[in-house]
């Protein structure tokens, strides 16, 4: 089902990575770090908390795969005024 | 302040994704998904939707980084009985 030799395409797996903006506030980050800080993790010198995507995804080709993950961070899985998103599409096999 | 050759041991960004388990489900992906398919993007099989956290951390070596990550994402950023964690150790000037 997942095969890349079907009709339809090559399928993938992709990971879209969504975090504030490094001009955004980030108070879930900071919380984290507080309380890893109350833990004793005292190297801790930031935390940035996001949102992570695994998607299973169907294209014509490498280029149309990545115009679709483009499109659907900016229209659906980040606020671009307030965060950035990065894309990778991972390898086969890989988790 | 990050540099890797300060006192105190090795400066590293680092990653930690958490998802859900695999055989729990996950509402928050099926709607991403839901929501993907409304809006056209018919290429989309699966979505799974988690957490990230982008952490600056300072330790002795390279085995010591890891423990501290591991140990942090058991105690505090993943809830070990719905979740699975990875860890990743960013490349050097990465984003």
């Amino acid at each position: 089902m997942s095969s890349s030799t079907e009709p339809g395409g090559r399928a993938v797996r992709a990971r879209v990575l969504v975090f504030p903006r490094r001009e955004i506030l980030d108070p879930q980050g900071k919380a984290i770090h507080n309380a890893l800080s109350r833990l004793d993790f005292a190297g801790v010198e930031e935390v940035r908390a996001g949102k992570a995507f695994d998607i299973h995804l169907r294209g014509e080709d490498e280029a149309d795969l990545k115009r679709q993950l483009e499109e659907m961070s900016q229209r659906l899985l980040s606020n671009p005024i307030m965060e950035d998103f990065q894309i990778e599409i991972l390898p086969e096999g890989g988790r």
